[in-house]
């Protein structure tokens, strides 16, 4: 069948979308997310189908492609070009598959991942994967596969040197800036630490928030390389990079629900550790009952998982389990825990001690895992004698900042102070109510805004005292957030 | 957050959708598939999100709206429009539940089926309430419950008869228009018998569409209630009318990796019986290995289930299990299938033998549900006596159809005849491939293509003699259907 081109001049975010009059897809008895091949001068494109009875959108005769399909075919408007029917992809059999509760093999989860990438699954499509994982859990041996996969089917960081060490932390606390300390620190040390992070999703800052506050994290991998050949170090935003690409893909799909399949989450952080070549690897899992990890039983299960799965990938790892009761560090949001972090490197009595002692703990379990003693002491030792800050200076010249004193970093300029209404000490903060009102205030796309903690659990009150300050660099959201600080139980004083 | 309207001219088939630039999105702290308020003129809507990082397709400032969203609140292009945040639909947490094995409850089930049917959730997340459904198996309450939400948030026809007669039978053995031989029996013999159909989703023809030869088969529910009252039988097209439309839409997301929950398959069918209030509703489940049902042990399980449900309804259920082997009937593919049935109305001896069988047993089946006896008897009475065909006749007029001699409906030109290698008796049936060519002969789009059986399991065959013909409109696809035919084993004689 000979169809014209309408440039429907919308895009689907990935996948290659055709749409198509219903009288015409009837005609070749397709179906909505059926695939179909467009052929234009030699070049074969498989897209999924949409059907459209509105011949305002699509008449009969025409077909209508999404910019995916413009860009990969260089088509133009009314060019003819030749329909026929494609076959599914193969990987929509091994979904079914495993929803029916089947294990998949190394082929079918190399071919998953394959179409993931290629952007040959409907997001309808990977939902049923993801949701196939969710209810019948991966097997070890699956997990590790689609770790494999998932970093064969996109770039790789080869650093061609030993150890590379690499850590990561689990989310859901707010603060908890802990590269931003560790990475300099162990770089100092002389020992490569290649680290990709992440930006916020649902949290006031992801590390790569916070590290974008003193230099750029947007880098080809190319340049992220010379930048680790030349610091030993660097924080780097992993989502500039094509390193396992799928797992960016189905995170995209789980977020509706707001889902995490235990082997996603597992695949998906090994991946990206495996890309860059990391051969020492420290998982720090965080636990409270608000935290993506809920419990000591959870956090316990997830640990065995990377044991065995860091065993199979020939590769050092090591699981702590550590208190998510509370935010790590004052600052929340990336100009205020950038501020933090600035401090702790520059021994300036203001920095959070919390903070300071978790990323010690974080680097001296890295210390001892690549046979180095007394690492606590040699953090601390490198930490006092100012090596960690000027790392932490070259690395972010390196990455195309500029030196900044810690007090000149900009906070947002609207502030408020919320105090104690009585005599007593912190029992209780609650995570979900600091991270609201720090992203309602404006963070992260407002990089000054956030809270800033002036107490932490235990800590003893008095009425009146300040217990927080919600920074806002924008009146309007500002004002909100105020509102429902006001209006939420966010600090449990007894 | 005000914007100006862009209508980007492409339609959704059912959400609210709208797109926002990347910049915009993040002020809000918004991502796909999260749910955004537009209000113009004081009309609200809650719509479906989309991100486009491309200014080409939605400048920052603007917002890009579907057709449903441009029909919904009468936009025009630069439409100034006031933007906020919404809640997700509440059915999205009840989903997740589902997801993690709990049972969902009458408030849940109601709310889910309210969100589908008023288009509040994406294709996503419809998918993963189909995949909760389908591997964490719903219970028989919880399907009760499914049932009778799809009926209440849809239209209901209500006769105030008693009793009202229905047939359904599970789909997926060619030919097996019971249906079009039935309804006229039992409307002649008195009884109400509203029957609604589907169209071919995967079959080379649906009983609305065989139908279609003969008769109008779309008609409002108004219209459908005259003809009833008239005639006391039709056999109109479920999809015109708003029969429990929820299920429409969940069917549709099921097609993609052509699963088919068993609680929705049942709830489905009860409440499409429902909503047209039959009392008396016979149920027929073939097996056969590529059928939908595959063997005895699910037909008993389904079995038990549906008569379950009937109890709960309050309605009277019987369910037979019978032999899906082979087609039911000699024509395949609608203008073929509806000369069998008017051939064996009419007492032609070209009828084919098997089809009356079946028909037969499942009225004498109907007939001892409402207290009749001698049913078999009687519905051979009114077969021979002509009354099921002049009540057919009527039941076409009535439907704006013409009364049509069975040789003279119009049968595709291009035709093709399959005949036996060898001498022997017919041992095997491929369904599939009888079904694969019909369909690529062009059943059921181009009516008169398909396949005629000349021959049946068991039935003695010699070398030469023909097997099959395979008709089709159109000689580029009955090209096609031939070669097909030529290199599948779609008979075995032995």
């Amino acid at each position: 069948m000979k169809l014209r081109v309408k440039d429907i001049d919308t895009s689907s975010g990935g996948p290659l979308i055709a749409v198509m009059n219903q009288k015409d897809a009837d005609l070749l008895d397709l179906h909505v997310m059926d695939r179909l091949k467009i052929k234009k001068r030699g070049k074969i494109d498989t897209v999924v189908l949409d059907v459209t009875q509105n011949s305002k959108i699509v008449p009969k005769g025409k077909i209508g492609v999404f910019e995916e399909v413009v860009n990969s075919l260089k088509l133009r408007n009314d060019d003819s070009v030749q329909i026929s029917v494609a076959r599914k992809p193969l990987s929509i059999d091994f979904i079914k598959n495993k929803l029916n509760g089947q294990r998949l093999s190394k082929k079918e989860i190399y071919q998953i991942v394959w179409d993931i990438v290629h952007n040959k699954l409907s997001s309808v499509e990977l939902a049923y994967f993801v949701a196939a994982c969710y209810t019948n859990v991966m097997s070890t041996e699956e997990t590790i596969l689609l770790t494999k996969a998932m970093v064969k089917h996109g770039d790789v960081l080869n650093l061609h040197k030993y150890p590379v060490i690499d850590k990561h932390s689990i989310g859901g606390i707010p603060g908890n800036r802990t590269s931003l300390v560790i990475i300099p620190i162990i770089a100092a040390a002389g020992y490569y630490i290649p680290k990709t992070s992440s930006r916020s999703i649902t949290s006031p800052a992801g590390t790569a928030d916070t590290m974008e506050v003193l230099a750029n994290v947007t880098f080809p991998i190319k340049k992220m390389k010379e930048i680790v050949l030349k610091t030993k170090g660097c924080i780097v935003w992993g989502g500039s990079l094509n390193l396992a690409p799928a797992d960016d893909k189905i995170i995209a799909v789980e977020r509706p629900l707001e889902i995490d399949a235990e082997s996603q989450l597992l695949a998906s952080i090994m991946a990206k550790k495996y890309a860059v070549s990391s051969t020492h690897i420290l998982i720090d899992i965080p636990i409270n009952k608000d935290a993506k990890v809920r419990n000591r039983a959870e956090a316990l299960r997830l640990k065995s998982e990377f044991k065995k799965i860091g065993k199979k990938l020939r590769k050092h790892v090591k699981v702590i389990i550590t208190d998510g009761k509370q935010p790590i560090g004052n600052g929340i949001g990336p100009a205020l825990e950038a501020r933090d972090v600035l401090w702790l490197l520059k021994r300036d009595p203001r920095a959070p001690i919390d903070l300071e002692k978790k990323c010690l703990m974080m680097c001296a379990k890295l210390f001892t895992m690549i046979g180095i003693k007394n690492g606590y002491s040699k953090a601390l030792e490198i930490l006092n004698s100012g090596k960690a800050y000027t790392k932490m200076a070259e690395i972010i010249k390196a990455q195309g900042g500029k030196e900044i004193a810690p007090d000149k970093i900009k906070i947002g300029k609207f502030s408020f102070d919320v105090l104690s209404k009585k005599n007593g000490a912190v029992k209780w903060i609650d995570n979900i109510y600091i991270s609201k009102i720090a992203r309602i205030a404006g963070a992260p796309h407002d990089k000054g805004s956030g809270i800033y903690l002036h107490k932490h659990l235990g800590d003893k009150v008095r009425k009146g005292e300040k217990l927080f300050t919600i920074y806002s660099e924008s009146r309007h959201e500002f004002e909100y957030a105020k509102d429902v600080a006001k209006n939420s139980k966010v600090f449990i004083i007894k």
